[in-house]
C-alpha cells in the first residue's frame, strides 16, 4: 500500500486517478477541469464541486441566494475551462436544523438564475440533516472541442480573461461561459479556471502540459498588488493560444496577454523589467 | 412566496420540483429514484446521493471501506430502481482533519470494489475540509426502458425483492441490479428501492401513480416483525407487474408477491387474514 498520510488536494486528486481503474467510455479521468466520458455517440462532460459553511463560505457574510448563485457559478466555470456549456445540473444539500424553508427558497432561486441565464436544467439532488450547510453541485455539459489542461504548446500566448483579486469572496459572479463560447473559434492549446489563484493554476497546466513558461509581471493585471497572484476563486480563465493563430490580435484587445509557454527545461519562471526569477508556488487549498 | 417554514424531505422534493423550471431534454426530472434527460440520440439517468456521518451512518460501527461501498450501493440501488445501470460514478468528499490516508485509501477502494463488480467508472469528484466525514455520490447510467415510479396499474401484482429487515445499517449491502436486469423481459409497470421503509416507499408508487393497493400482510417477509415494514435502508425493490404478463410465476418463485393495485379510490389498505384495514404511513426521513 502507498504511504499517503498527509495529503493535500493536490496529492489526493493524484490519488484518485491511480487508484481508479481506468474504463471504457472514459476520456478524461479524474485530473481537469471535468471528466470527458462517451456515452453512446454523445461526448459529455461531467463535473462536481463543494461548497462548504466554514471552509468556502461563512454564512454571515452572504445572502442565501448568493449562497446558491455562488455553488453553482463554481461548476460552470469549470464547464467554461473546459470550453464547454452546462446542461443539467444537480444540486445534493446539507441542511442545518435552523434553516428555514424561506432560505431553501432562496438557495434554489440562486440556482434557479443561472439556470434561466445559461438554459440548463436543475434535475434534482439529494438532501439531508448536516450541522454545517453545504452543497455539492454536479452536473452534465457539453464541448464540442475539450480544451485540456494538458495540451499547452512551447510557443504559445498565454493570456487571462479578466483582472485578479476584482470579485468579491462573498457575492455571486459571472462565470466566463460567454467567453468560453467566444474562444471556439481560436486556436486555444489548454485552458484553467483560477480557483485556488493564479500562480497555482497556471502551474497545474504546465504540470499536465510538461512545459515552463515565462510570465510578464507588469502585464499581470491585479487589482490589490502582487498578493492577487496567489488570490483564489477569481474564476478568471487562464488560456494559451497557438502561435500559428491569425487572430491574435483580436484576442489581445479583449483579454490580457500575460506570458508565453516555454519547454520543460525553461521551468516557470517571470520577468519584471529586465530581470527574471524563478515563480514560487502557493495557493489555498481547501483541503 | 409560498409558505414553507417546516418541510421535510418529500416536500423539499415537491418545492424543487416546482420551482424547477422544466426544459429541453429532461424527461424526468425531480420526483423518481433518479432524472432521466435526454443528451442527442442517447437516454440518460442521472442521480447523487449524500452519506453523512452522524446523520446516515455512525463512524464507529462502520469500516472506512463499508463506508465507501455503501454509499456507493445506495446510488447502485436507485440505478436499478429505474430499470437501469451505472455508467460513471463521480465522489464529492467532505474530509474531517483527523481522517488520514488510510482511512481515504480505505474509502476509495470500498468504491472500486463494485467499479470493478458492475463495470462503472469512477470518473472524479471534489475533496474538502468538513467537520463530519460525508460522502455525496453522483452518477450517470443508462436504462434501455426507464421504470417509473408513476406508471403502476390497476391489478397490478407487487411484489418486494427480498425479506425487510435482513440487511444490517454499518455493513455493506448488494445493491440489486442483478435482479433489475432479470427483470427487463417482464412487463414491470412501476418499481422503487426501499430507502425509507417499505410502507412511505410503496406509498410514493401509489401517489404519483394516482392508484390505491391491497398489501397482504402476511406475505411480506420480515425478520423482526412488523416494525420492519417501517425500517429504512433495505434496498430491496419493491416492483409491480401487468395483469397480462404470462410468466407471472416465474416471478412469484423468485420474489415475494405481496399485494395488488387498486384503483385510487380504494386507498391503501393491507389484510391480515380475512380482516382488510387502512395502512398507516410512516417511515424514516433523514431531514
Amino acid at each position: 500500500m502507498q504511504k499517503i498520510i498527509a495529503m493535500d488536494e493536490l496529492q489526493f486528486i493524484d490519488f484518485l486517478r491511480k487508484k481508479a481503474p481506468k474504463m471504457k467510455g472514459v476520456i478524461r479521468g479524474i485530473g481537469d477541469d471535468c471528466a470527458q466520458v462517451k456515452v453512446g455517440k454523445e461526448t459529455l462532460l461531467l463535473k462536481s464541486d463543494l461548497f462548504i459553511e466554514g471552509v468556502h463560505f461563512k454564512k454571515k457574510d452572504m445572502t442565501y441566494k448568493s449562497i446558491g448563485m455562488r455553488a453553482v457559478a463554481r461548476v460552470l466555470s469549470d464547464f467554461a475551462a473546459c470550453g464547454g456549456a452546462p446542461k443539467f445540473i444537480g444540486i445534493s444539500l446539507g441542511r442545518p436544523k435552523d434553516i428555514c424553508g424561506h432560505a431553501l427558497n432562496d438557495i434554489v432561486s440562486g440556482v434557479n438564475f443561472y439556470s434561466r441565464k445559461y438554459k440548463f436544467s436543475l434535475i434534482g439532488g439529494d438532501t439531508a440533516r448536516s450541522q454545517k450547510l453545504f452543497l455539492d453541485v454536479w452536473g452534465l455539459g457539453t464541448a464540442k472541442e475539450f480544451i485540456s489542461r494538458s495540451s499547452a504548446k512551447a510557443g504559445d500566448a498565454i493570456f487571462l480573461s479578466g483582472p485578479l483579486g476584482a470579485r468579491p469572496f462573498n457575492k455571486p459572479f459571472e462565470p466566463r461561459l460567454e467567453e468560453a463560447k467566444y474562444l471556439k473559434s481560436f486556436k486555444v492549446n489548454s485552458m484553467i479556471d483560477v480557483s485556488d489563484g493564479f500562480i497555482i493554476d497556471f502551474y497545474r497546466i504546465l504540470k499536465m502540459s510538461k512545459k515552463g513558461a515565462l510570465l510578464y509581471e507588469d502585464s499581470i493585471p491585479c487589482t490589490k498588488g502582487k498578493s492577487d497572484f496567489y488570490r483564489g476563486e477569481d474564476y478568471e480563465l487562464i488560456f494559451t493560444v497557438d502561435k500559428k493563430e491569425q487572430r491574435l490580435n483580436e484576442l489581445k484587445k479583449r483579454f490580457y496577454f500575460v506570458g508565453e509557454i516555454k519547454n520543460k527545461d525553461f521551468g516557470y519562471k517571470i520577468k519584471r523589467g529586465s530581470s527574471i526569477k524563478k515563480v514560487s508556488i502557493g495557493g489555498y487549498t481547501h483541503f
